[in-house]
């Protein structure tokens, strides 16, 4: 989504605002831009399309000590190089990025054009550049605040000026902004990869909190304009992991990673002598886990069915009902909340705003709430209650792999714990934890399957769509292998439970739309295998992937794969590999931007 | 999906048994046969496709008294003349029909294949008949009986025996069968419409029951043989309603119908001077809804989606918290039921085996189930512990418009009754009253939309795909939307949250790829505007479907609609029309068989 970089001290800004951006590039964007400061006037660059098409027309050598730059996901107004950022004020003498949306832009722009401004750009952004030229008076800051006063909305933003050449301001409200503190020098980010390799030392701003920041200092204060002290933290983020290594992309780097990132999961976590788990963090005195009666998850995206994966776990193992919400249905929905329901965010960037805006509504409403997260020191992670790291390490594709296995591994775990706190007895606790520690193992078998998988994808790369069908707890597995599908190759793909088919579905079922099936042993196997064959009988195509080894489904399925046997309750967690490699190399085959494949972005920042 | 019909009396069984055929034909199937018996000899006649293709090979005379007939829905073996009904035993002198599954059959077949009888079809029904071959020692029923018992899985059987020409038995084990009881001629059903006309005395067989059938006389017996006193009950059905009149499809003519349906629905059942509604038939006192802490909706396809909104509206006047389940799913989740939760079953057909199914899981686990149904009297109905007709009429399209919108308003004035028993002020009980009296009027009003959405469906034939997008109470109407366009366009459409969008759809979107928005005012509005324009900023068209007559829709809309103005609690009442005749009038425009879409069957009565 978008992102914001900014930068004041004695380094060149260009190249520090280069490689912010740079750094952000993963996120997803369609457009991207610089303002630089140099000599009481502000130098802007902005072009659609990729970084490099920046790169072009910035100059190689330029002088400037401070600057703003940003990488734009189109919300208000088309991809053009006037709605990139940053934007201008008619006079040329402020410059501003803006993360978010303001949602009452329509009735400022037409204020701002009463009092005669004129407006380069479609975007809500332009709107505010003009009111704090309306409202500078001597005091930039000043400017910045009632400028900001007026919006409805969210925003993360960062403000130059002509006349203040040792002035950058920052401001958040519900878009994530950091300050990273050098030794005489400054910097801005939507997220510390901003900064990354130039300063360790970062302040997470909160909502309704503004920066000053000089070369030498910083100044944090809050909507009535107290001073607010913030700790300075240290940031973890290691940037070799930023580097593809031998992969063609990060989506099948991170495929790859995943026995290594499930690892770190489960790592220190499990006890095996108890058959439990033992989750530091969540802040939950034991006791307080007795009076759970229902558990609520919210998220969005892959971390929603990772989440309904875990819901289906939680009520296998602790028969504690659970339950799944988009975030941003819920919202609006006025939920109902009591003291009796435990509320569990899930996502993977800890900024997505749906969830987050949720999250809120629920803490309004009295609710408890965990974070099931990725980014450490993240807007959720410090919003919740407590929470558990998933411990992915850093997820650069845009379509989610190994967060989304990880997420599942930690909602695993904490179905163990609960479930031996209630009915779960020692012996099956102790198998579970045996099953959960072979799964790294067993990922790294199930990861052979690339090779049949692409030969797979390739074969059926001109499908119409594609549909995922599974039941029980594959069911969510068949949603996310169509999302991966949908994501990266533009495919229409949509899962299905195979007991739906029947109801509806069945009538896009030709030659031309092959289905793939998950199927494992248990309680579903015989209807599975009933499903198949109507698919069958109508001359559909089935691509089988199993856990079973039933001679049948060998010979039902026109192409089939196998992954290795584990237990039902941890299948999801091999079943989806071939489903992520499918999308990847149907993805190759039809000429992708795999990595950052159009129109989405990496942490959904916006409502 | 499979239907049957049999006869024994004194008319020509022939025609008789094409003329139920007919009848069954609107639940869809792919192939049909009969099979009469003449002179001690059985003659059966079998094809693919439509009826008119058997009727081609039947002969127009036949002196034949008593026979079977099958319309079949593919489950095992593909759609073939050898895989319709009936299937005849080696030695020629048995015949029969089946609906259900057999779960067993491979090793049945594995079996009989030793014992050397042969086979010439690839169904599982087809083991039954040379099992009651095996099994016949001088007692036809004794044979059934036996041959019976070995099956794991459904049925609804008929069978004829060339040496017994005064003998028709039948048999029900999850799958229906009705009897018809004339004057010296006796009818075989899987539901009351296969001898519509010709009898309207019926006995419903219940599961492990066995009725054998003599042209003057019938006996139902058990499992062991016993006899059963079967009440015989009047079958209400107007062959009148099943006439096409002007109308070139039933789906067309049922879209029609709505707001005289939901004046059927409506009518008699509220109380305007109370705020609230009356729904006999529900068997509970009204002390016993005090004790509700949770209702669980459990449903399939199109009664799915009528479910979540009903859930919507239960949780907003009632704040009773409200699940939906697709009952698939829940039977072999180990479903959680406690004394608190009211379970809903909701099905048109009141046959659909997947929520029968479910509903028995419930009730076994002591779950209280009530029904929303359409068919009277049939298993759903009988099954449940109360429940509330929608009163739909005979809906004959495969695809449900009229009892989807019945559904919705039974759920909402239920929800009605709920809310004013609890927190619903009187003064707000009587606004909904009338706002719901008003509604056939106000879908009377939204029919004229009609021509405008031809033109558009016309404009979009060639998409590649179609998006849905909603928010909120609306949001189901966007999943059934797109369930309507690829039930009976075969062109692919999903449903999103409008929310969810972002979280990878979005990269569907181009400008071959149109997504319809339906937007109504309200919490929502602002954020649904802000997605709209999302899908425009890249390169999406956008058609809106609205309420409101906020100007910005008409700017940003390629193609607008819009509907009357209602409670936004009610609108998917009127939201669901404009989506109804876009899936209409795309299926026409691209050529498509809209009553009885491919591989589609009306009542599912197998899972």
């Amino acid at each position: 989504m978008c992102g914001i970089v900014g930068y004041i001290g004695p380094r060149q800004a260009v190249s520090v605002l280069m490689q912010g951006l740079k750094q952000l590039e993963y996120r997803g964007y369609d457009s991207s831009g610089i303002s630089v400061l140099n000599a009481s006037s502000i130098k802007t660059f902005k072009k659609i399309g990729k970084l490099v098409n920046l790169e072009s027309i910035v100059p190689e050598k330029n002088r400037a000590k401070v600057g703003i730059g940003h990488t734009r996901w189109a919300t208000h107004g088309k991809v053009t190089d006037e709605n990139a950022h940053p934007h201008v004020s008619n006079c040329g003498k402020i410059s501003l990025v803006h993360n978010g949306i303001i949602d009452n832009y329509v009735s400022l722009k037409d204020e701002l054009i009463k009092k005669g401004y004129t407006f380069d750009s479609d975007t809500d952004s332009e709107v505010l550049v003009h009111l704090i030229h309306y409202y500078l008076n001597g005091d930039p800051v000043s400017a910045v605040q009632k400028a900001l006063e007026r919006l409805d909305g969210t925003y993360g933003v960062g403000v130059l000026f002509a006349d203040y050449p040792d002035l950058l301001i920052g401001a958040r409200n519900g878009s994530p902004l950091i300050v990273g503190v050098g030794e005489g020098e400054m910097f801005l980010g939507s997220d510390a990869s901003a900064f990354i390799g130039l300063s360790k030392q970062a302040i997470y701003l909160d909502d309704g909190e503004m920066v000053v920041l000089t070369s030498k200092n910083y100044k944090t204060i809050n909507r009535h304009n107290k001073i607010v002290d913030k700790k300075v933290e240290q940031v973890e983020i290691d940037t070799t992991e930023n580097l593809k290594g031998d992969y063609p992309h990060f989506f099948l780097k991170e495929i790859h990673e995943q026995p290594d990132s499930i690892r770190r999961a489960i790592g220190g976590r499990l006890l095996p002598d108890f058959g439990t788990a033992k989750l530091g963090g969540l802040n939950l005195d034991k006791r307080d886990f007795f009076d759970i009666k229902r558990i609520h998850i919210i998220a969005m995206g892959s971390a929603l069915y990772a989440g309904q994966i875990g819901a289906s776990v939680i009520e296998t193992l602790a028969r504690i009902p659970t339950q799944v919400f988009d975030a941003s249905e819920l919202r609006y929905s006025n939920p109902i909340v009591d003291k009796e329901t435990l509320f569990i965010a899930v996502s993977q960037s800890g900024e997505t705003a749906d969830t987050i805006l949720a999250v809120k509504e629920i803490q309004n409403k009295g609710g408890r709430v965990l974070g099931v997260i990725n980014s450490v020191g993240s807007t959720l992670a410090r919003l919740t209650h407590g929470g558990m790291y998933i411990h992915a390490g850093q997820e650069v594709s845009v379509a989610s792999t190994k967060a989304f296995t990880n997420q599942v591994m930690l909602l695993n775990m904490f179905a163990l714990v609960l479930g031996r706190m209630r009915d779960v007895p020692l012996s099956r606790g102790k198998d579970l934890v045996k099953e959960i520690m072979a799964m790294p193992e067993k990922v790294e078998e199930a990861l052979k399957c690339g090779e049949i998988v692409k030969e797979i994808a390739y074969k059926y790369k001109d499908a119409n769509s594609i549909l995922f069908l599974a039941r029980g707890t594959n069911y969510p597995v068949a949603l996310e292998g169509a999302l991966k599908v949908k994501e990266v190759s533009y495919l229409h793909a949509e899962g299905f439970s195979a007991g739906g088919l029947k109801h509806g579905p069945l009538a896009l079922i030709c030659p031309e739309t092959p289905s793939i099936f998950v199927i494992t042993e248990g309680e579903y196997f015989e209807k599975m295998i009933g499903n198949i064959i109507e698919v069958k009988a109508r001359d559909g195509k089935a691509i089988i992937v199993t856990t079973s080894s039933d001679e049948r489904l060998k010979e039902l399925a026109d192409d089939y794969i196998k992954v290795p046997e584990v237990d039902e309750l941890l299948s999801p967690l091999v079943t989806i590999i071939p489903m992520q490699f499918f999308s990847y190399y149907i993805s190759l085959a039809l000429g992708r931007d795999i990595d950052q494949p159009r129109n989405l972005a990496k942490s959904v920042t916006v409502e």
